[in-house]
């Protein structure tokens, strides 16, 4: 059993971990920290829907308590910082910003702009996509929980990438996501009426989980690559999709890919591979921490079309975090994962 | 441990209580019945989130096996006609449809338009609200599952009534639906095109749901009265909201009938009574069988209005069908009912 | 043909009536202002549909220059220290906030919480409803531009207040809106993903329209009466609907009553009174200056029931503003106004 | 002025034909025709937004009487049929379905997998795209207008593809529409509860539009190529956006690419070319006949990434055609076409 520590958990993140902490058999004990929380606030004031479930409390700062495992569901700059404080207890570090996901403080610094704080924190931790790290995941101390956008795409394009079956000069990723993937912070385009029966692409060039793509790909590439990642905004709340493109190096019939792909996830539980002629769609992953993939081929032209779907609040963000922490801390890896979403 | 049957498990009530049996911990076998299947199909065929998570077939007929109690999610009319063969088993039938909901075959023939099959169903079925008839459910081998409407209605009104302490010869409900509500049905007022974005009140006047919150209304108040029920359709797919409005009858504070909705909820563990200037919201109830009540009064003409939501397909139909179970068969009153939703 | 200036364009209504001016046959020359333009600044960068369309610039401040008609698109507070300066050059003020309203400082105060700094103002206003006050308008100086749930509610009730037919002791206005209706200020609440399907009621006793709704329901009674007025907010962007509640007070038919209001708004060409059977809905009104009225009667205890939509940011804003400049200054009252939206 | 014919009214694009026909400065007389009208039935009926600003009926069959332009709002099947009787009478024929839009009646049956019933027509027919084909449309008797896929698509690559600039050999469209493209054919994939909230890729090889947009930029090119379009279904009502992508073949800057296209566009008064760093979304572009486009370029790869949104129905149906049979019968390009839609 586990004693666990949330440190911003009042943010969308923060508050679906803690919906998945409460509810997980493993659990012994939640402390749930946000600085926001003037005072000792019930957990059901950031999640209504919470209200009757549990007497978690959220509170404005650690207690200095020893806990199993620390998630840091905060911006970038803050885990760079205080992750030591934690690991020096004997804790292990779930990290949601992007202060941990990249290996090179160089790199780190030309697409997040600002310098590193702790450079060997980058060198300790362990990208946390199970499907790809595992063993690495079971042993480590530091955790970088990937990003919503980064999940999708490592994943759909591994197995390929992997195999040498795809052109790794040409890899584009058109990636949809809800809204609640940009969090709670205000603006003018996540007003209802602005967002609403809306859809636009932003940040095309440039968006900061570039990096941890391209190094993931690369390392199972073998080679450094590149990767054209266009994020767009769906008028949905939670949700991404991804249609991931390249090119057939080889002449591959469409049921060798599906076999590589089912092949390549067979023994992990969270990604469903579809059968062909089944499309990937929001409504089936959408509060659950499943992931599936649609695999297609344009044999006119060997194009590869890989569509892929998460819950980008859970396989993408929190889900994916406690997934890594029974990995880490020795649970079942679906422990308190198994729940199937609404559909409806 | 519990052996059960699902009638009609294709349509949205249907799927929806086969996902909560499938998580429930009291129920050892499920046999999922729907006449649309033409052959033995998976159910994530009706519902892609259940994918990966239960082998549970869907199958065109009743195998004629013995169940503990048999769910009838199906349209009007086929209960009348088929609940007899597995009450004489031993079962005991819930029921999804208006077959069992009145007491009355004559009032059942106004509202309904066809004759009762068999009208001593309706002297045997208990109204399956469990807020008010907990004991008789306990004893009950027919239960009539209440409406998704009736639900929020009768449950918004009943302290007052009770008590009363309200004219009831003005009860307004004003309530607004998701779509689920409306079944998969297809028709063109479905369509996301002219859905979306939409909002219109209809069946104005004479909705059929209106009989089974007079019929349960007029018991509490011990006297014949009408309801005012009128239906509206929110471009949402599920939750509904009820504004209900009377008039005290006596000179009584907001904290005195505050402190009454709270003790008349005080032992139900799905009733929600908010705190004074707490709304309640169709995102705190959606995926959950929880039910919340605000109450107000607008002390300038002693009016009380109070709002009430529910997810219609949770304790609006397969919630409460389960939460009767739960007590027909002895269970815990709440055992498979406990997850929160989703809030986002 | 008319010299306009907006003040307050770059919030919701305020560019919605720059939409509307900008297409109008009467008017030659517009000056749009906010202050929170620090640069002349297109249009367009307001609501990028414009682009293309119009070259009207944005200034931050007013220039002096003369106009016929002067439109107050700004928040409660501004018009009743700025009319002045505009009427005393021969314009006519229209003014969207709650300045002028009322016709009681007194009660204005109550319900606002701020004494009025220009008393003479509320004496000076017409109440900008042409369906009730056209005459008075066409001579008008100050026009006060309903609320958006007034309107709807106000002449939902109108034809049957008028007459006598119903119970004045009991109106209950349960009145749902879009998203739109509270402008482009930034809160949780409007946050897309704590919005997008949900659905609640809000301020339930209390709202600042209500005393507009009740001075001018008064009005036509004939004696002082009280409204139960609840808001609701819709999960989508334009569109308010009404559903009215009453008792009729004499022993009156469904088609007598549909002939009342057909003769009340005869001669107006902005409402419609659909015909027995049809529902108002959303759809119909979004996007136009139109108003739809359906009309029923629950036979079984005498209770009317009224449903209203209009665009909340037409007819319920700018496009009645603009109907009141038309009557102001002397055009046809339908002048730029006639533009039927678009459905889907 | 211009007499014209709808053929197909009740639908998705015939209605909002109609609607812009109503409107329309040049358009003395207008017949709607739709089997689906048993008796002459108003216009209202299918669009009740219409209701108040027009008394046009909906007639079951064409009064034989004569029209300068006839247009077939219809499905696949109905104009190789039909044309001809109204050709010989001399009024030109628009036609929504892909009856006349491939050159070669083999491309056609291989994509529609009909055999043609007029080959000639395929011949005899100009396609309606007038940023591409202004001149011959002028003289043209049967205009095949555009699939609202293809005009995002073809428009989006047109500059480059004209220029020699990008690499032929991967062209790359991801392109999103809203659920009105689909028709107002009812099955579950568009039941509100089905469509709300989610979002896939369908018919991700082998959708019919496929061909026209490649004979369109292979004519473009001189040579034949091949495009990979993947289209999705957007859970909003109107509107599309194509993502597209392929690699530059020169050394060329984004400046010199944003050049070209401002420069390709410039006499086009319906395609907005957006400046730098502003990104093309679907409210700038609902409810009018616009098109816009944003330019990308990431200099790392080469890649290039153009975004271009319009109204499926529009611009992508609808005003298309009003702006073909602009051209074919001598009116100015943009009449009846300036309405800038709502935005909100």
């Amino acid at each position: 059993m586990a004693r666990v520590k949330v440190i911003g958990v009042a943010g969308y993140s923060g508050s679906e971990l803690a919906r998945l902490l409460i509810q997980h058999p493993n659990v012994e004990s939640i402390l749930l920290i946000d600085r926001r929380a003037e005072e000792p606030t019930p957990i059901w004031k950031y999640r209504a829907n919470l209200r009757g479930t549990t007497d978690q409390m959220v509170v404005g700062k650690d207690d200095g308590s020893k806990a199993d495992a620390v998630f840091f569901a905060t911006p970038d700059g803050v885990t760079m910082n205080h992750a030591k404080e934690h690991l020096d207890t004997g804790a292990k570090v779930i990290d949601f910003s992007g202060d941990t996901r990249l290996r090179s403080a160089e790199i780190h610094q030309k697409w997040y702009g600002i310098e590193h704080a702790s450079p060997n924190l980058l060198q300790e931790a362990v990208y946390g996509l199970p499907e790809l790290h595992r063993e690495e995941l079971r042993k480590a101390n530091v955790i970088a929980n990937p990003g919503c956008y980064p999940t999708a795409t490592i994943l759909g394009f591994a197995p390929m990438v992997k195999k040498g079956w795809i052109d790794t000069s040409f890899l584009v990723a058109d990636v949809k996501s809800g809204v609640s993937g940009a969090g709670k912070h205000l603006n003018t385009r996540m007003h209802f009426a602005e967002c609403e029966a809306n859809f636009n692409a932003y940040k095309v060039v440039g968006h900061k989980h570039t990096p941890e793509i391209e190094q993931e790909l690369s390392l199972l590439a073998g080679e450094d690559l590149t990767v054209n990642f266009i994020p767009h905004l769906l008028p949905v709340t939670r949700g991404i999709l991804a249609t991931l493109y390249s090119t057939l190096t080889e002449d591959l019939s469409i049921d060798q890919i599906q076999a590589e792909y089912e092949s390549f996830y067979e023994s992990h539980p969270f990604v469903r591979v579809l059968p062909q002629g089944e499309e990937a769609c929001l409504k089936a992953v959408q509060g659950s921490n499943f992931l599936d993939i649609s695999v297609h081929v344009d044999s006119r032209n060997s194009r590869l079309i890989v569509t892929v779907t998460e819950d980008n609040l859970v396989k993408g963000a929190s889900g994916q975090a406690v997934q890594n922490m029974n990995l880490a801390l020795g649970f079942e890896e679906t422990a308190g994962l198994m729940q199937p979403g609404l559909w409806l």
